[in-house]
């Protein structure tokens, strides 16, 4: 056995099932062990982006790591974007980045680079295997450093000769860390705010937005008459008919002001206080309401939905729970040309049980509430902000539940940006409809350019944000890389091509002019 | 005159024309600024690999540098890896990275993330602006620093409010740095040591393999017999008829050890020592021949051309340069399948006078010394090794020689890298014609996994480096982008498609399936 397949079995050992890559040279070992040890399936991307993606959806999705086989610095470098994304999402993931063979770093050939710099920024935990004799404990302390907190990102970095070296041994899995309890004397402290009569607003994150969290926290609500609410760009919410439903805070840092006004308490479940995204020039970052008081029910290593429970139990809150999401039966859309709003009233029609939504459109969040009264789902956003995550999301998440529909609502702009997804959804046969929200530019950057009160009324400017000239066929694009794909320009040829994609199997994509 | 517009307004000063970029909220002003300015191009590019790969293509052919537009740390990260190539290239390029206001990056908002950190790897020179007020010199300063050594990468992080604030003047130019002349004595000792009778290699990088340093080394060859040499990935090298050939170093390491067999000196001018491009088990990565003596004529960072020049006169080397490349008539190829070999003849026959190749393929490697006979040319490598640099390349050095045709020679696997380049060929209107080596697969990756050492039957490993299941369509692709394509498969076919291009103008892609 060689370092490479010392370090396989253990990942597998650790409970590790996918292994998106895009390998290199210096990987090959890695590469030739994926035949020698079973439990480990492969999943190949033609950018590193794609593959980085997919690892945050499968660990949003599996509540576990994938891992990510990487090619030295520059394919680490290709994945960065979408790591952040992961990191502010809290997924688990483990990447292992090939190196050159300790003999090999100490010339500069063309590919060497500085690993550990470029991975340091996404990473909570980095480490260079020293040898092919410890390779395997590395990967079982990795798999364990990608579940501390809610989710982090764990690069280990291989050089090509602890992979071809002789190993002796495949590493025990190593526990699995727990989320740490809340105190009881925060819960009364919590419980005594709420209690307080004043206008309340809890705020969940991570594990709290999955049902057995949205249970709890439904009947303090019930009790108390609290607000529910989530991040602007929640990693994972479980929500839709039989759920509790959450509000969720507004894009626009004014925005946000209006929707928090006349709130005195904020009470954060593994969350943050509220931030505007960016800066403005005269408009706040800091969005809590002057006078508004902050509590925090728990932190996000700590065990969020056990302190909501608990919290319940405290404030005796355990009748039923009022006002869950009912399910609405949608009209189809009238005749005329396709919007935003009969998209996505198209999709709330047509969507099935335990679909898997993620998003990444400014139009789709402008619609957002509509798949309130859809069928219960779950819905995945854009958690760190960098576009071209939702393509590469959309793969991890069909791998992860491979008995879900995965909708995946993105903008033009957005989709260029990892569009080599589309080749690995078609090569895995992701049960996937990808819907391309086609109004040819970044249309949010026009809007913006007026909010940060820079003048423009200049072709060159315009020229930075618009995707014609040309346009982009995206029907071309799909059959390239192997996706069926339908190109609509009216609600209701939306509403028959979606209404068709929920009913086969496999990668498919729907052009919407709009 | 806001701090955008200042820095605008400075970069142009310092004689920047183009600025690359796909800008977000946080670079608004500087976008709007682009009204109010003269003589800056914006060149939009969908993904920013595009964007920094096309800086990396100006620099090389300009010989100064672009600027970049690029959005926060996410965006930056997905351009590092051809940063990485260009940094390798020595190209001087500037980027200007927008960054949160200063009030707002207290905060942990979605975007935030460590710039400078995700800079270092690849930017010799790093600055953030403290103020409007200064960021006009520090744009003067970041364009000197990036024409500092034969190239540089400098990145300039710009906070919002840096651009929206007022400013109140534009930078005057700073002196351009020259390259240090070698002393004398160093010229001295080297022709002492070429005059010997030893078997001399010159290993040629930089501006010495353009044509007065060639000239200057071909005289020293027709007088000492030395031969002359480049690096296997030299930035750019002037070759073809009526041009003193050099020889390119193989790629694999056995290869190169045959090829500098028996040579007892090896010269430097610009150039490292040769090592490998990647470990092996039981293979050397130094790969001087044992005893073979190394001298640098000149460091990176030293006038290497006029040391060339000055080592010739020192030689009393003043003749006519013998061995000068001649141009050859190509036949047409045979009628049959289409072969790499086949491709380049094509290339080498109809290759229009100063077209400029950009080559990201072992198989175009594989065939180069066929070019040698075509007509007099500049040829550009992966000089960094991160596949997805070509695509972009082509258009910066497009954009830098409008009237210069750009044949962009690739394999499958490196194009879908950054395979949005094609829109920007589009929307620019660049005269390149991408000649894409169709074979389905990594195919180098076949060869390496042998080489490795990996013993390797299975499919789990096969399937990481087969690009088929499904197969890309490339016409699809490029007409999905706007770039008229075909697909040919027969060495006639090729050879009339390829002589169809260049008597066209435009962007155009042929499928080559080998």
């Amino acid at each position: 056995m060689n370092g490479a397949e010392s370090l396989l079995r253990s990942l597998v050992a650790s409970g590790v099932e996918v292994c998106f890559g895009n390998p290199g040279t210096s990987e090959m070992h890695f590469v030739a062990a994926l035949d020698a040890v079973d439990g480990m399936r492969p999943v190949l991307g033609l950018f590193e982006g794609v593959v980085t993606g997919a690892a945050d959806g499968y660990g949003r999705m599996a509540g576990k790591p994938a891992a990510t086989l990487l090619h030295l610095g520059p394919g680490l470098a290709n994945g960065l974007a979408n790591l952040h994304n992961a990191r502010r999402a809290s997924s688990p993931v483990v990447n292992i980045v090939g190196d050159h063979a300790a003999s090999h770093s100490r010339y500069e050939s063309p590919l060497t680079s500085d690993i550990k710099g470029f991975a340091r920024p996404v990473s909570q935990w980095i480490h260079s295997s020293a040898s092919a004799l410890t390779v395997g404990a590395d990967a079982a302390r990795a798999v364990q450093a990608s579940l501390e907190g809610p989710g982090q990102i764990a690069t280990l970095i291989l050089p090509a000769d602890t992979a071809w070296s002789q190993a002796d041994s495949v590493a025990a899995p190593l526990p699995r860390p727990s989320l740490a309890p809340v105190n009881e004397d925060t819960i009364a402290h919590v419980a005594s705010l709420v209690q307080g009569g004043v206008r309340t607003a809890i705020l969940l994150r991570g594990d709290a937005l999955h049902e057995r969290g949205l249970r709890a926290a439904g009947k303090i609500a019930a009790k108390t008459g609290a607000r529910l609410l989530s991040d602007t760009f929640a990693p994972r919410l479980q929500r839709g008919a039989g759920r509790v439903p959450v509000e969720r805070l507004p894009y626009f840092a004014e925005q946000v002001v209006d929707f928090l006004a006349g709130t005195e308490l904020i009470v954060m479940v593994g969350a943050q206080a509220p931030v505007s995204f960016f800066a403005y020039p005269d408009k706040p970052s800091w969005l809590t309401p002057e006078g508004c008081r902050l509590a925090v029910l728990s932190h996000p290593h700590e065990d969020g939905t056990g302190a909501l429970e608990a919290l319940a139990e405290a404030l005796g809150a355990q009748d039923a729970i009022a006002g869950l999401s009912v399910r609405k039966s949608f009209e189809r859309p009238a005749i005329g040309p396709l919007t935003a709003e009969s998209i996505m009233r198209s999709v709330a029609r047509h969507l099935p049980e335990h679909a898997i939504i993620t998003e990444e459109s400014g139009l789709a969040m402008a619609y957002y509430g509509l798949t309130e009264s859809a069928a219960p789902h779950d819905f995945l956003t854009l958690s760190g902000g960098a576009i071209g995550s939702a393509m590469a999301v959309s793969i991890g998440a069909g791998i992860a539940c491979p008995d879900r529909k995965v909708v995946n609502l993105l903008g033009d702009g957005g989709a260029m940006y990892t569009v080599q997804s589309l080749w690995t959804q078609a090569r895995e046969n992701i049960d996937v409809v990808n819907v391309i929200y086609a109004n040819r530019g970044y249309k949010i950057l026009n809007n913006e350019l007026k909010r940060v009160g820079a003048s423009q009324d200049g072709a060159r400017a315009a020229s930075m944000f618009d995707l014609q000239d040309p346009s982009l066929d995206w029907v071309a694009l799909a059959r390239g890389m192997g996706v069926e794909a339908v190109s609509v320009a009216s609600g209701e040829d939306f509403d028959a091509a979606f209404a068709s994609a929920m009913q086969r199997r496999g990668p498919m994509l729907i052009e919407a002019l709009i």
